[in-house]
Parts: C-alpha cells; structure tokens; sequence
C-alpha cells in the first residue's frame, strides 16, 4: 500500500482489541486514512473512546461509511477470527463494496479472490482483491544462513497469542528509528502486512517451509535495515500455535528476543474444550527455556520483558506492576505500547550489543 | 490401499535407504505385491541385496516392469526428495504408466493431480491419480482434547530426519500386536500413508491447523486401538523442520516418547550452505529438552532410546554400541529393525504403566 488509500475497515460485531486487532492495528500505526468502521453494534461511536486521538466514525452499514468525504477506496477486513472464516453475512457488505468500486484487502484464511462470485464482480467493476494471507510461490527449506555482518536480529515472544507482539514490535522499531537507527519490520502476520505492504502470514504456510520462508524474510528485513525487528506469532506453550513460534525462532535465529507478557493473565485465550485448562507459563523458567529452545540452532537470549499493562487502570499501578516483573525476572520491563518505546529500546539496545555472540560483529 | 495392488515403484536413480526411503518402506512393511523397481543406475540388479528376503527385480524402464506376470496396475512413485519436486525426466514414465491403465499413487509436494497433461491422460485411461501429500479439506485448530480412558499415545521422536522414526514405529506396533495389544499405527508421512491406507502428511499442512490436525488423526488412532505409535517427522534442534516436530509433539501429547538415534552420525544430513554446520545433539541434555517442551502442553517422558545401528557392520558391535548408548541415557536401549521390536517393546510397555500421568487410567 505504497500510495495513500482511503480505507473503510468492516469489523462488524468485532471492532476492539481482540477481535477487531486488525482494524486496530491498522488504524493505530498503518499510514493510510481511515475514513470509517463498519459495526452496526456500536454505530454512533467513534473510535477514538479506544483510541484517543483517532477521530474516525464507526457506522452501521456500508453506505453510511461510503457517504463520507473524501468517499473511501478501499474496504479492508478487520475482523481476525480463529481459522479465519468469513461470516455469512458479510457477502452482501463486499459484494457492494466491490460494486461500487471499491477494492477490497482481506486477512482471511478463506481466499476472497477465489470466491468466484466476488471474482466476476472485481473483473466488472475493475477494481483488485488481495488476500493477504495466500502463500507466496516461493516454497524452501531453510539453508541454515546465517545473518550478515553489521545485523542486529530481534524477535518477540510472547506468553500467549494476541497480546501485543506486533504492538511492541512496532513501538520498538519507532524507537530504534528514533534513535537514529536504519531499523526494518518483518511482518508474518495479515495485519503486519497490510500495515507495512510486504511480509508473509506465517501461520498459512505449509509446514515443510514455514522455516525456509521466515529465513528469507529475515534477508529481506536485513536489506531494509541494520535492526531488524521480527513479529512473533503464538507462544512456545500455546496448544494450537507453538509449531508457528518455533518456525519464527528457529527460521529467523534471533541474536535475542523480547517476551510480552499481559499482566494480569493466568489463562491462554483460544477455544478449546471446556474440561482443558492451559495456565499461562511462569515467567522466568518459561524465558530460561526459550533460550535452551533457540540455542538448539544458534544462540540467543531474552533481554527484556514487555508488559501489556492494559488491563491496569492507573499509570501508577502499571509501574508498580513494572517493577514487580522486572524483579521476578532480573531484566528490563516496560509497557512500550503505553509509556513509549524509548527507555525499552535503550535497554534492548544495550543488551544486545554486549551478548557474546553479537559484540563486534 | 484395501484390496492388494501390484506395485511398480518408480526410484529413478535413487534406490535406497536415504532417498529411495519410501520404496524401501512400503516394501519392507506395505501388504501389497511390489513386482518392480524401476531404477536404471541398478538394472540387473535385485532388492533383496538390500532387504534379505525380498526377491524383486531392479529395472531400468517401464516396459521391462509391466512385462512381468502378473502385470502391474499401479505406478509409485518412490523418491522423498527435499522438497517434493518433481524431476522432468520422469514425466513421460508416468504419462506412459497412465496411457497402460495403470494407477499412479505419489507422496510429492507437486499434487500429479493437477498437473494437466497427467489428468487428461487419466481421464482418458479412466485411472485414478492419488497425491498423499494433499492436505485434508478439514482445516483445524487444537481444540486441547485429551486421550480417552486406557489409550496409551506413543510418539517417535529423532536425532535427525530419515534415521528410522517410521520404521521403529512399524517394528513397535508389529511387536505390541504381537504382545497381545490393539495397537494403531498413526501414518505422518507420505510413505508411512501409502504402508497404512490412511493418515495425513504433516509437513504439508498449513501451520496454523498443524497442531488441530495431529490433534484429530490421534482422536482417529485411538478408535483403531488402545495403544497408539505416532510416526515422528524431523527432530526438535532441525534448522528447517523442528516446527513440523514440535506440531507432534503438543499436537498428539504422547504420555511418553521414543527418541530414535542414528549411532555414528555426527551432523544433521541436509541440504544447507556450506558454511554452516549443525551437529547432533547430545542424547542426555536433548532427551531432557524434549520432555520440558512436551511438558509445557502435557507431562510425557522418554521412555526408551532405538537406535539404528545400520552403519555398524557386525551385530557384536551393534550390541557393544547399544549398551554403551543405555549408560549414557540411563534409558533401555536396542536397535528394533536390526534385532526385532520384542524386547524394547517390552521395556516401554512397563516403563509407560508406571508412569504417573497414565497408571490407573
């Protein structure tokens, strides 16, 4: 999405932090204008009340949406639902989105531009569908490459999915570019790519070259930058996803990573049979075994947590909680996403720099 | 593959245990009647040379294979090659197969299927063209379901690809039959698919239903018998598959695990750059790792070492290794292919009763 689009994102019933993350994301660090949100449930609001600062209308229907000047260009699938299945009722809002010209950009696992009825309809009105999470032709296995001289690979972790791995990955890359470093984002997620306009959904490729396709990735990060900051996907420990983080850690061999962590959080979050219970890891042997995991490959360390404080309602009391989790693990903690990525990224920076396997390099 | 077929194996070149893994697998444990192998570099010769006892006639072309009585009415395709592609000189001995009525079955990542040129030739010969590696229209996530009362779930894991995950799987399942057991075999690969008639290639899923798809095919393996052996792919330090691995491993959360060891071998044998260099893990710090990973889902143990002594030439020597292998792991060890699966399968069969997670249930 090199020139600005006009977006319109459909969330219905969805728009919010868990998911709605990809209307979010999109609205809180992609560079296009976002002209409105679709979600009948909470027509009338504005989606500044989540996110200050955002003014943007969040309207019930589509035609509301394409009232509002300048008329939008693109309608954008917000919604990141397990497997990724498109609702039904959402046919009708694209099929008139297509039809009055709009192009439409999807996150879905269901390929929208294999649908054939929506299909003949972009082939009428003229206008593109992109599936951001279809595979790219090139499927290989990794060649076990290694990372050129001057490269500075950083890779986030997380004790669980959708607690802000992207989010904290972003931050720290504004910081890093901030503190006047040539810094990439290597996107392996649907909302990742559609913020950025390059990058792979990891967690649609097939197996066999999930690791060989995130090595890539990661040569290509090195081309745009000398930091290279990673999305994670999943967690070691997660029942449905630590296949996806172990192709991220072991495709990418990060020099380190960063671990978020949701305080506050004692389960993981997915649909799962009601009789299962899955605790979320404790912190410190959980970093211990990431490093053991990572190092079956090449080394590296977990050098800071970032905590999502988002569930904490003063500053105060995140700080508290700060502290209370930079003494449990002995490293450096922030909530980026809150406070700004700057004294986070000073920490990184510093780690980094001084681990064996990095220093002079 | 219900009712017997007559088998010819197409391993152009590649006849063996490395590459021509999936020939030499469904001969040694398939239930159908291998009447060729086509294999030009070893015409003239016999596989028995290779597996005593198996008198079947090495090839140079199809004509030669489909000349013997009875005539053979299915085409194999037999190589495992990184990638699963297809090499162009052998499209005209599969257009040939077709156009003589004969079945092509094949385990590639290239689905034959869909290749144009093969489908009308089937068509028109009114064959059938099965590709294993094609993934299940069913797409998954982990729904976190746990082993049914009395089912006792075994997963081979390994040292490296291609050292044996299969066959010692193969040689357990035939030796706790023996014992008295309902056993199932759960097939991961496209050779162990093409031995049971059943099964999904797990290095072709798409990642994020990896896990769900383990998940459903042990549901499946526990209605086929009480004690389950899942075929391992890859091992958990593999540069380009440990993702695959870690999708068995918290995807079927075996109560307990095999580690499959090549004795001898001192690096992982894949195709990568080389300057890099990936050794074999130490047995004792990797059998650990592999059961705090597996932890993080559910508690499993590595109850038992196999391993393949196939580069030792005298039995006595392969027993000398054996025990020194049961020192350094402190585990019952032996070589199930070499010397038959009896006794090790008696050792896990007592170790797996005794521990915590499945006594009494």
């Amino acid at each position: 999405m090199s020139a600005q689009r006009r977006l319109v994102i459909l969330a219905e019933g969805n728009f919010g932090f868990h998911h709605g993350k990809t209307a979010v994301g999109v609205i809180r660090y992609g560079s296009d204008d976002v002209r409105a949100v679709i979600d009948s449930t909470q027509a009338g609001g504005n989606v500044s009340s989540l996110l200050p600062g955002r003014d943007i209308p969040i309207v019930a229907t589509l035609g509301e949406a394409l009232a509002r000047e300048p008329r939008p260009d693109t309608l954008l699938i917000g919604i990141a639902p397990t497997g990724g299945r498109l609702p039904d009722s959402w046919r009708a809002t694209i099929l008139a989105s297509i039809q009055a010209g709009l192009d439409v950009h999807s996150g879905l696992h269901t390929f929208l531009g294999d649908d054939p009825e929506f299909a003949a309809a972009a082939r009428e009105a003229g206008t593109v569908i992109v599936d951001h999470r279809r595979p790219p032709a090139r499927m290989e296995t990794s060649v076990g490459r290694g990372h050129e001289p001057g490269k500075r690979v950083i890779l986030t972790v997380g004790t669980d999915c959708a607690i802000g791995k992207m989010s904290v990955a972003l931050e720290l890359r504004s910081a890093a570019v901030a503190a006047g470093h040539s810094t990439s984002f290597v996107p392996t997620g649907q909302t990742g790519m559609m913020i950025e306009g390059w990058g792979v959904a990891v967690d649609r490729l097939i197996s066999d070259f999930a690791q060989g396709t995130v090595e890539w990735m990661v040569e290509e990060g090195e081309r745009r930058g000398d930091w290279v900051i990673v999305e994670g996907q999943g967690s070691l420990d997660h029942p449905a996803y630590s296949s996806v983080t172990l192709a991220l850690i072991h495709g990418a061999t990060p020099q380190a990573m960063v671990l978020v962590h949701k305080a506050g959080q004692v389960e993981h979050d997915f649909d799962h049979l009601p009789e299962a219970s899955f605790p979320i890891a404790e912190l410190r042997p959980f970093i211990d075994l990431h490093e053991r995991v990572a190092g079956l490959i090449a080394p590296s360390k977990i050098v800071a947590v970032a905590l999502n404080t988002s569930a904490i309602a003063s500053d105060a009391d995140a700080r508290t909680e700060i502290a209370r989790i930079a003494t449990e693990t002995g490293l450096p903690v922030d909530d980026p996403v809150r406070f700004g990525g700057g004294p986070l990224w000073s920490e990184i920076e510093a780690a980094v720099e001084r681990l064996p396997w990095v220093a002079g390099r």
